[in-house]
């Protein structure tokens, strides 16, 4: 069953996000609490949002969202931001369900994308996505400014700055 | 100078945002109109937002951006969707002074990451967002359903469905 995330899947959803920063050899990254999850997901007007997929009553997996953009169709879409099932909890289809559900709000809503980001290293996941039809934007690599180069941009005034991107 | 765009920038961003995908050669892409970005931009809660670069009272450039969202940092950060600025209007800043803008946004919010995509033959964007302190995020790849791919899986109930993705 999969069913829209409610503030009680919090615990489950927090355990789950960190079962798979570990299976992506990433989790001393996770600082995120269960609070931080709480006030993103429930707020009054949330810019992220998550499904669950419910197995006897527990939560076996989940998927974390939020609306893109694009200016090309002009159109939202769905950029999913995590998708996981409890490796014991496998084989019953609640990953690919995860996926039909937020497929069917794209269609539904006449959102044109629906896109995620998968490691390069991950080859079962390629090949179970690449299955599904999705395609590999492999042309674009994303950058991210964090920490210390976020601030030093961040503190600079546009007045004083030279140069230009050329994109 | 730099500030939030306005209903009446829309013509000026939609003829920038067509002038970038032509750069991109992607032009034959764009179908979205004036009228969706200002749907977009200027709904009661939108979810995509936009600054622009003033040069002598006319728009010289744009950022059009969302909310993305991290369950490692548990924040929200900001994706960048466009950025671009008018080839007979560079060399002025206001490319920088637009990501600057973003990042002092960033800070300013508490949000832990700013992100945008680069296509790999850009190579001068490419060094331009390195001296700016931006990681490559090299070891993922962004995955994309839409059409009739999207349609198909939206179109499956999950519980006629097998497979479990493995990430």
């Amino acid at each position: 069953m999969i069913r829209w995330a409610a503030p009680d899947d919090i615990a489950a959803i927090h355990r789950l996000v960190r079962e798979l920063a570990e299976y992506e050899r990433s989790g001393d990254q996770v600082v995120a609490s269960p609070d931080d999850l709480r006030r993103a997901l429930f707020s009054d007007q949330p810019a992220v949002f998550s499904h669950v997929a419910v197995h006897d009553g527990a939560v076996a997996g989940f998927a974390l969202w939020f609306l893109n953009y694009s200016t090309w169709t002009g159109r939202h879409g769905i950029y999913l931001e995590d998708l996981y099932v409890t490796p014991e909890l496998r084989g019953h289809g609640y990953g690919r369900a995860l996926l039909t559900e937020l497929a069917r709000i794209c269609v539904e809503r006449g959102y044109a994308r629906f896109e995620w980001a998968v490691l390069d290293w991950n080859t079962p996941a390629l090949g179970f996505y690449r299955a599904l039809g999705a395609a590999a934007m492999d042309e674009w690599t994303v950058h991210r400014l964090a920490g210390p180069a976020l601030h030093a941009l961040a503190g600079q005034e546009p007045d004083q700055v030279a140069g230009e991107p050329p994109r």
